[in-house]
């Protein structure tokens, strides 16, 4: 089986907006064994829509497209799919009086154009939108079915997880095709490959890798009867992937690095605090980004200069004698915010991320990583390439690495 | 004239990436006054890049291809490309000689497959990359044209702005098309609109507003013999605006307002620390994303816990009695951080962007924002909706304009 991804919206023509959602459509593709062979980008013009469907249509067994389902006269989704599909539009009653509802509640005028959101092409099912006023659409004809998805963040994402992906991993009839990925980290592509060759021979689950930027994702997908049989298929796989990787695997599916971390102390009841010069604020960024965040971390300070480290940390000698970007002042960074904070561990990141720095003569893309534990305190040194941000991001994804293994390791 | 994007990659298509580079491109079209009405992505499939490829030239008079000049037997572009222009590859013997001594000086073994980045369709001449192996393509032949950059982000920017875009602005012949983006901050698109009204209406050059997150970009376009004659027409129209809007024009083209307020700063001698909570890092990060920012920018604190706001500012009894997410609390963050590192403002961001955040009854969306100057402090209340990311977001946005304000402000 076959699909297209068809982004709608001449705001994405004129790049002022970076498209997220066809990538993790994607991505939902691959994990229900879907092939997407093309992806198109059109703008809101409805000829141009409808022969981008057209063409993807008689591609593919399967198009989604995102976008272009509001009110507004230039949100021509709907209309083209119609077309495409050589259907008509039909209003839903029960939508619009719902859609009327909502306005009058939440105090908004009602302008006839909303009413279009209650519209779809006859052949059409609605997904219902809990998070806005456009509902999706999966509508079937002639052996093909057209997915559409509304454009806003808040929208597109559940409504993509939670209600179109049950529904592709389905598509085949009575089969299900269903993956878990495993998040893998510390350990290169081709050694994964290595680790797990015996497991990527087989046809039932299939085990295929992805470099990601610092990790690896691992996909293992499941072809069965149900999707509790495809489950159980693809346990014993991964309780052979975790065997042979250990605790290098950090999390499935949509778990990200720092979430593991933020759930592995909340887990343990520990708590984190964070020294930044490099990355300014790019670590405590990352780990207060999850709901929840607080139950672990506590905060920390960001000394971008030699003044700072010592009005902040009291570490000013160490600085002098060794300068900003050491592993004495790693070590002294991360010892300090600990202390003051009071917390189970402790990370900093002192480096040189370019040319202006003030970091006293070390190459650009050189990083000390310093953790603390109960234990006792160690720095890693890195040299990292690449531009400015890349060489802090990489800073930031070995710091909260080297701390989950730390982490580990302990009783 | 007319131009399509093709993206070249299976990642894309596996949604293992997301692609910035088709955005960039596209405002960079935008900005030459080439209209884009496609854009397509395509994996590592000879034929289908071909069909891609071929498609696009049947529609467009430019298709500018990212990715896919690497060495390896996926990077397929340069063959799609002479296949699809119905022309041969050649060797260029000078490129392949400046490969070999690369790999040798870099202490890199030489395989055969490296020799692949030196090969160009006859009718293409070479765009020289500095920043990586291989370079960049411009075809012509039949009225077409057709540019091909490489993927690596650290190449295809330099390359994108520094060499393409020159080529483009000139391709309508004796006319050149050329464009500054003006971007502003705390004034609605309807509302810029309706005060620069008189000047959206000339042909020569246009004014376009475009919507971003929290900011709105205007687009001065003129078409004349030479670049220096069209900013030469650019110029007093920016002045129009710039009389209209006033401080509200925070930046020219690629000047975000993290590397504007740096500037200011900078330019003033002035420096500036910040107290997070709710943020947790992310004002910090900003502002240390660009080269030099440790001439103004000193530090902070990230506080996200009571205990920590008491550790770090000595706030403690402030937060007990008012709750961490209050105006109190955000002006004795914004004070003490000042104090602490000595610097000429401040800003403090606490509010609540979640449900399990601890934040004493205030409602999900609440932010203070506190900025202290040499003449005092001041605390504004904003409510923003939306996901997590984007309440934190929005926050930091609306910080850095305050703070900006307040330092126009100053003598």
């Amino acid at each position: 089986m076959t699909a297209e991804i068809v982004s709608v919206g001449t705001e994405l023509l004129l790049g002022q907006i970076i498209d997220t959602h066809a990538p993790t459509m994607a991505r939902i593709l691959a994990e229900c064994g879907i092939a997407c062979k093309h992806r198109a980008t059109v703008g809101d013009n409805l000829d141009r829509i409808v022969e981008t469907l057209r063409q993807a249509l008689s591609r593919a067994d399967v198009v989604v497209t995102i976008g272009g389902l509001g009110p507004t006269s230039d949100d021509l989704t709907r209309d083209a799919i119609a077309v495409a599909m050589d259907d008509t539009l039909e209003t839903v009653e029960e939508i619009e009086q719902k859609l009327r509802r909502w306005f009058a509640q939440n105090g908004y005028q009602w302008v006839e154009s909303n009413a279009r959101q209650a519209q779809k092409p006859t052949c059409a099912e609605i997904i219902p939108n809990p998070n806005g006023t456009a509902p999706g659409l999966v509508c079937r004809k002639n052996g093909k079915t057209v997915f559409a998805l509304p454009g806003p963040r808040g929208e597109f994402d559940p409504m993509a997880y939670d209600q179109v992906k049950p529904m592709l991993e389905t598509l085949g009839g009575q089969s299900v095709i269903h993956s878990r990925v495993l998040r893998v980290i510390g350990v290169g592509e081709s050694s994964v490959e290595e680790k797990i060759q015996h497991l990527m021979d087989a046809e039932n689950p299939t085990v295929a890798p992805y470099a990601q930027t610092g990790e690896v994702h691992l996909r293992i997908t499941a072809k069965s009867n149900s999707k509790e049989e495809a489950e159980a298929l693809i346990d014993p796989v991964e309780q052979q992937v975790r065997a042979a990787l250990g605790d290098a695997v950090y999390g499935t599916d949509l778990t990200d690095l720092e979430s593991a971390l933020i759930q592995l102390l909340t887990a343990r009841g520990e708590t984190l605090a964070v020294a930044e010069s490099m990355t300014g604020g790019g670590l405590g960024k990352r780990l207060t980004s999850i709901e929840g965040a607080s139950n672990a971390f506590r905060g920390g300070v960001l000394v971008y200069n030699a003044q700072v480290k010592d009005a902040l940390l009291g570490i000013g000698p160490i600085v002098d004698e060794f300068g900003p970007v050491s592993e004495e002042c790693a070590k002294a960074m991360a010892e300090s915010i600990r202390n003051k904070l009071n917390t189970t561990y402790a990370i900093s990141i002192t480096g040189n991320a370019g040319a202006t720095s003030d970091t006293g003569g070390k190459p650009r893309g050189r990083v000390y990583i310093g953790i603390v534990t109960p234990h006792g305190t160690s720095v890693h040194e890195s040299s990292f390439r690449g531009i400015r941000d890349d060489i802090r991001t990489r800073a930031e994804q070995v710091a909260l690495m080297r701390l989950r293994e730390l982490v580990l390791k302990q009783a």
